[in-house]
This record gives C-alpha cells, sequence and structure tokens, in this order.
C-alpha cells in the first residue's frame, strides 16, 4: 500500500507569462502529471477501457501559491494520499522548488477526484467504488507527512 | 462602482482532452480571462507599468467542477467580487453552459490575487495598497448575487 | 461552396510568455480554432460520428512569423482553403492584428489535414475520400484571394 | 562545437485532446523545450540579460506528422543545427516514440529563430549577429545527420 510519490518537472518557456513566472494554471497540471506518475509507480494506469472503461474526475481542485516558480526552475511535486474513500480520492501536493537557492516549498494544492464508469453510448459518468485492485494498493498517508 | 462581469467563451478543440472534455486546468485560465475582462470593463488593464509596474499574483485558486464541457459548449464565466481588501481581492467565478440543453451551472471557483509592486531590478514583489483609481471603481458584490 | 471564413481571438494572458508576446505555439492553436469556426459556418462539425468516426489528423502545419502580439491585441484569423484534394484539405491563414496601431499581417501559416475514418476497436485511422456533404460545400480560394 | 542535443519527453494527460492524441501544438512546445535544453548542454540559456537582453523569437515553424503520439508514450525529441548563420539558426528535430512497439519516427520539424537585441524602453527588437561566445559553441550537423 501506497501514499506517496514525488515527480520532478522542469519549468519551461511555454509554462511562462508575461510575468516572468510559471503561469498558475500549470500548477493544476503538475498535480495531475504527479497523479499519474502515482498511479504508474503502482502498475495501474489512470486510463483503463478493460473491463470497462474508468476515469477519475476531477471534482475539485484548490492551490495556495506561496512563491513564484521561473524558467529553468526545476520543482519537485510530492503527491499524499490525504483521503481514501469509497468513491473518491483526495490528493494533497506538496510544489518545492529544488534547483538553486532558496530550495523551499512554492505551492501546496488539493485533488479530489471520482472514480467513475463511463458509459459509451451516452458519455455519461456514473460514480461507483474503486476497484479493488486499484484501492488495494493505496492508502491515506499519516498526518505527520503534510508537515513540512 | 461595479462587482460583476461576464465573457462567454467557446471550448475549443485545443481545450479538450483524452476523455473528451474540457481539461480541468482551463476552468482557470478562463476565471483569470473573466478577471482581465472586468478590468478592461472599468477602464483599467491588469498590466500598467506607469508610474511603476504593478502585478497582481494569484495567491489561492480553487475549483468545484460538477458538469463536463465539450468541445464547441459556450460557457459564460460571471465573475463576482467576493471580497475587497486593502491590497488584495478575491472573486468568486460561476461557470454556466449557455448553449445547448440543459444550461446550468458547471462549475463554480475563486481567485485571490494580491497586488503588488515589481521591482525591476530584482524582480521581486511587495505587497501594496490597491491604487486609488483601481479601488474606487471595485466593490464587493451583495451576498444575494451569489446564489442560483 | 465556401473557401474563406474569418475569426477574431484575443490574445489572454496565458497565451502569452516570458518574452512578453504570444507563444508561437498559439498561432497553431488559432489557425485549428479557425479551421472548425469554417466548418461550423457550413453546418459542419470537425466532430463526426455518424455514420462513423471521421477525423481530421494534421499532416503538415508551418507558420511564418513576422510581428509579435502582445497580450489584449485582437488578432483576425483568415482562412482560406489553398487546395482541395480527393483525401484531404490544404488551408492558408493570415493573422492580422486588428487592435491599436499598425494594423497589419503579423504572420501566415499552413495546415494540411487528412480526412479518415477511426476504427473505434483498433483506434486506427484510414484515408478516406471527402464525404460529398463535405466536399460539396468546399472550394479552393481563388489565387487573388491570398495577395495582401 | 556542437550540432546536436536529445531529449526525451512524456505525453502528459494534458498535452492530448479529444482525438485521443497529442495535440499537434506540443510538438512546437517540445521543438522549443529541446532547444533550451541544447543552450543548457553548451553551458548557456536561452534568457540572457548580460550584457543586454538577448531574445530568440521565432521567424518560421513547420512539421510534418507521421504517426500519432497518445498517453503516456515517451517521445525522443532529437535536435540538430541545420543551418548556422550570422543573424539566426534553423533547426531541424527529429521525433521518435521511444517507448512500446514500434519504435519509429512520428515527425518531424524545423525551427527558425533569429538574434535580437531588445530594447527594454521601446519593447522593439533589432536582429544582430550571434554573440561571439554562443557561436563559438555551436555548428551546422553534416549531412548525415539527418538521414534516418
Amino acid at each position: 500500500m501506497a501514499y506517496e510519490h514525488r515527480i520532478v518537472r522542469e519549468v519551461e518557456f511555454y509554462h511562462t507569462d508575461m510575468a516572468g513566472i510559471m503561469h498558475f494554471s500549470n500548477f493544476y497540471r503538475f498535480m495531475e502529471a504527479a497523479e499519474h506518475a502515482f498511479f504508474r509507480s503502482l502498475g495501474l494506469s489512470i486510463h483503463t477501457v478493460d473491463p470497462e472503461p474508468l476515469g477519475w474526475p476531477r471534482v475539485h481542485a484548490d492551490c495556495d501559491f506561496s512563491y513564484p516558480l521561473r524558467f529553468e526552475d526545476s520543482v519537485e511535486i510530492q503527491l499524499l494520499v490525504r483521503e481514501k474513500r469509497e468513491k473518491s480520492l483526495v490528493y494533497t501536493f506538496i510544489f518545492r522548488k529544488v534547483s538553486g537557492e532558496p530550495r523551499r516549498e512554492v505551492a501546496r494544492g488539493t485533488l479530489a477526484v471520482a472514480c467513475v464508469k463511463l458509459d459509451s453510448a451516452t458519455g455519461k459518468m456514473r460514480a461507483v467504488p474503486i476497484p479493488k485492485a486499484i484501492a488495494d494498493k493505496i492508502e491515506a498517508a499519516p498526518p505527520e507527512a503534510f508537515g513540512e
């Protein structure tokens, strides 16, 4: 059972905006990248169609920004499982600048995702319990994991 | 004094992802587009360099997603000023699908921005009171504006 | 039969990069937006699943950039059909800044797209003749349409 | 003197579109990422302000797409210097899928960039010779480097 995963991403030129810093929308994209890498680290994929299409639509996302990231900064995104429910997962993400000085936490966010089955005929989504093969590999992180 | 603004955006192909819906990061981009259009509607610009560079870094952003948006949907983004503080503003954004049926609220988000002066020599930001020329044009929306 | 369509888009903050101008990748996104709007102007959609899924993958795209676009610029994207072939279309796009001064052509690009059927079982694409209902509505633009 | 550099990027969920493949605009972003990594591999940065701001605006970019990339594919982007001129550089980029089977070239593109000085007062750009410290580190690739 796992409750944590870390990835590192570099701030590319196209992530920046005219204020000279990484556009805030990219923090959400990096959260999702960490979520998907977490699944891969467990031998899973976020994208499964067998036995039937399973999806993880976002129901909530938030982020607090404390320091800007700039072009060519390296940022570590630490995923922590905050809550494991029957039909949903809640993750916390801690962003840390890991290049240059000072190294520090620059942002902290949350992503809440529902587990759904997709009806390919209608495109409709229906919340379902997280399949056992997935649920058995994931657990909530202990409270102390969220401290700095 | 104004506390509200509405824009309409169309979901373009490049806003979608392989799940067939608008990628959630674009909701944040549309919030910001509404914020900037709000400033323009007041004869202001979010980007001013005179008498000195003023910026509005994001300190918090969140969004709750209730229905997906799809390619070619039209979405209205309604900005409401939720709080007006000395050095920051908090906006609520209500997303409504305004094409096809059913028309309804599909998401609701928040953006908290600080008013800062940019030191062009060091790139550092310093929180400052919102200039009077801007503050005089903006007020908090009444509570009933947030109902559906 | 139509060979031309125009749309206007505004340069949003998230389109810019740290050089203070619109990131060049967005020119390609605007080309595609014009292509899709062209289809809608003909009562068509780029996204059809009936009688079977039809797609228009890009096989080539290029762009020459002569002037930068900046935040809050309005840009007109003019689509011209340059070639109509049995199984593909080639478009030219002329970008003109239509806000502020001077107004002028700022970029010119090309998009070549193939008409394909998607095999939903395998995900494979197969080039097919453009359906008559679509082909009958589109014609190549006369040479003089491409002049400035 | 160097004429080549390779990076690997993974196709993230946010790179995909509703056709289930990587949106073509991202190929251009990956080209640019390879260009910047090439500069870093030479101990340079694409972003320099000393002794004065130097920029590399894109004057032309094209890409031919032969196979689609999908979520979680790894793609190698090989940069080759095709032309070294007094005031500009032309790069070729070869995209190869390096995960799963079959591994093969999936796209090939070109980027032509000008070397400019930025007048920070007016924002205007002026083409200038590539500084010797940069030019001395870069050479055109031999013709055989472009073969498959």
